[in-house]
């Protein structure tokens, strides 16, 4: 079983692998490997779902069997899970260090039966289902009281660490609330406590008012590139009512969700060229029912640049982009491909994801 | 000129490039490309001094010129400087955000004359030298007012950042106390205002006492395997002396250093097969001489696995090596090479630092 284990000095949890151990020569070989997952024996196949553990749910044609083809939508836990679903929590100490067993889920969302059909050039009917998708999940486990927090993520390509190219988004639920959401949170009511305001609604406002930053818009949406993003074109998706969690969203807000997400990640494949990204979803922990100064958001990765010494001692980005200046790239898109965005991928490559340059010498 | 920006909700400082900011075209192609410098074109080789801006120090032989061979290290400053060594500190805010010039200092150590010698490879004596021009650096620009931290790090591999294969170190110094650098002080602060120890003491007992984590030891220093450590092989070096500042280390102490540097990163290069690799040195701010609650340390970050969505959702990170196993790999390093380890280094190839495997699907 997975632990959780705790950094005496700075209080971070990390979870270390259970069974799965890795040995030296596990990490060998691996190093510019394609997507190795040939389409027969591709577990996120139609056909090939007794390669995944059972679902857990699935959206399928009427009539069409559980665990068979049928399903446009499919969600299953994790074949290597991060934490295991069985056990009660339980926490003790080794002298100076904390431990915790690694209790939690670990879940996938195949977004489409098609293996080449990447999500942002889904229909958009599609993208609302994933969506959906996201929100049962999130809202059946946000139940177990063993729980504190959800984290829906997608990794595209291999740099952004995807091993399988089949189109599919990831759930992580831990028993922490983890240090990067906690972060937020605080962030958020210190700004609330001095202000009497929310922070993300005084983004939302300034970003819309100086247009600079600015990527799309719809109803209820807007698309920027914040001020201090630390990656080069890393994107947020902001909802225009305020809001701490992202399963309190309305089916209007859901398909002007869908619309955004959409447009923006083909912006972004167009205007950096297919490349690798992770998004995820900040939205408040289980038990924050109650919170009303946090405003949850999606914030897009792409992985042009690779972290390095500076940044992991300092918790310091170097972006090599400005913000404003990639916002009027990804807005030149539009332009350029003319509106709307064409819907049409091209099918997935090999290349998928592999460029990562240095942010520094 | 480059700019710190201030994410307003989490209040981490990021650097946002001046004029050399990158379009999306300058992310193209960089995918699978293999070191780009040749030895004639290299500009930390010999003869080559004037590819660098003059040199702020060196260690070199009597009668040799200043930017010109006959030298055994060389300080350069980063013709690509993250932060700007000129102008006065200027803070600003812009609505809901804030802002601060990018002043600072980026410097190259560059270790060697040797282009394919790596630093673990090098005489014992030569990798003193290193730290001794580390300190030398550290403690000239701890003088400087504007400047609140100094971070001192090496990458090795183009998976971890470095985009010149002769080996260099790097020291950036930053108007700001790093978010990273201000958790490890105040944790160690919590810690010892708890318990009226240090935190990083009480570790080195448990480890020196236990074993099961530690991977070698000299008079001065212990190598041992965090209990939670976020990569798998990720190595920190104690010194056995509680002090919060590298720059007040003894020259046996500096001795000591540089063998268990040395023996570390060789037992990783051996053990890992010539994996890319991150260290940083961890160290008080430069106001810092008061502080008796820290410990300065090394920290060594192999780059086995990719930080992937939930991770930079998260902050809490998937090890897929026991930190016991790591250090158990590292122990046997010793025995089946036989001590002392093999000083002789293969040659640098090309393949140099590019594995990396994903540690989620």
């Amino acid at each position: 079983m997975p632990e959780l284990r705790r950094d005496p000095v700075t209080g971070e949890w990390v979870i270390v692998a259970g069974e799965r151990a890795k040995r030296p020569s596990d990490f060998a070989g691996h190093s510019r490997g394609h997507h190795t997952d040939e389409r027969e024996e591709c577990p996120f196949c139609p056909g090939n779902e007794s390669l995944t553990p059972p679902e857990i749910m699935a959206f399928r044609q009427p009539g069409s069997q559980r665990n068979g083809p049928g399903w446009w939508i499919r969600v299953v836990p994790n074949k290597y899970p991060a934490l295991a679903i069985e056990g009660d929590l339980n926490k003790t100490g080794f002298g100076v260090y904390d431990w915790m067993n690694g209790v939690g889920a670990h879940e996938v969302i195949v977004e489409t039966s098609e293996h080449d059909k990447q999500l942002p050039f889904l229909d958009t009917r599609q993208i609302e289902d994933v969506l959906w998708a996201y929100r049962a999940r999130y809202l059946d486990l946000k139940k177990d009281p063993r729980l504190k927090h959800i984290l829906i993520f997608r990794n595209y390509g291999r740099v952004a660490g995807a091993s399988l190219s089949h189109p599919h988004s990831q759930l992580v639920a831990t028993p922490v609330v983890p240090r990067q959401v906690a972060a937020e949170l605080e962030g958020a009511e210190r700004y609330h406590g001095y202000r009497d305001r929310c922070v993300y609604c005084d983004m939302l406002r300034q970003e819309t008012d100086e247009g600079q930053r600015l990527v799309c818009e719809n109803e209820h949406f807007i698309a920027f590139e914040p001020y201090a993003a630390k990656y080069p074109f890393e994107t947020c998706l902001l909802p225009k009512r305020h809001c701490a969690s992202f399963a309190a969203i309305s089916a209007e807000e859901q398909t002007a969700f869908a619309g955004m997400l959409g447009e923006a990640l083909r912006r972004l494949h167009i205007c950096l060229d297919d490349a690798p990204y992770n998004y995820n979803i900040h939205t408040a922990p289980c038990n924050g029912d109650e919170i009303d100064d946090f405003h949850w958001h999606l914030k897009i990765f792409p992985r042009l640049t690779i972290a390095a010494g500076f940044e992991m001692g300092t918790g310091i980005y170097i972006n090599v982009t400005p913000p404003e200046l990639a916002a009027d790239c990804l807005r030149q898109v539009g332009r350029e491909a003319g509106a709307p965005i064409p819907a049409e991928s091209p099918v997935a490559t090999e290349h998928s994801g592999e460029q990562a340059t240095s942010s520094s010498s």
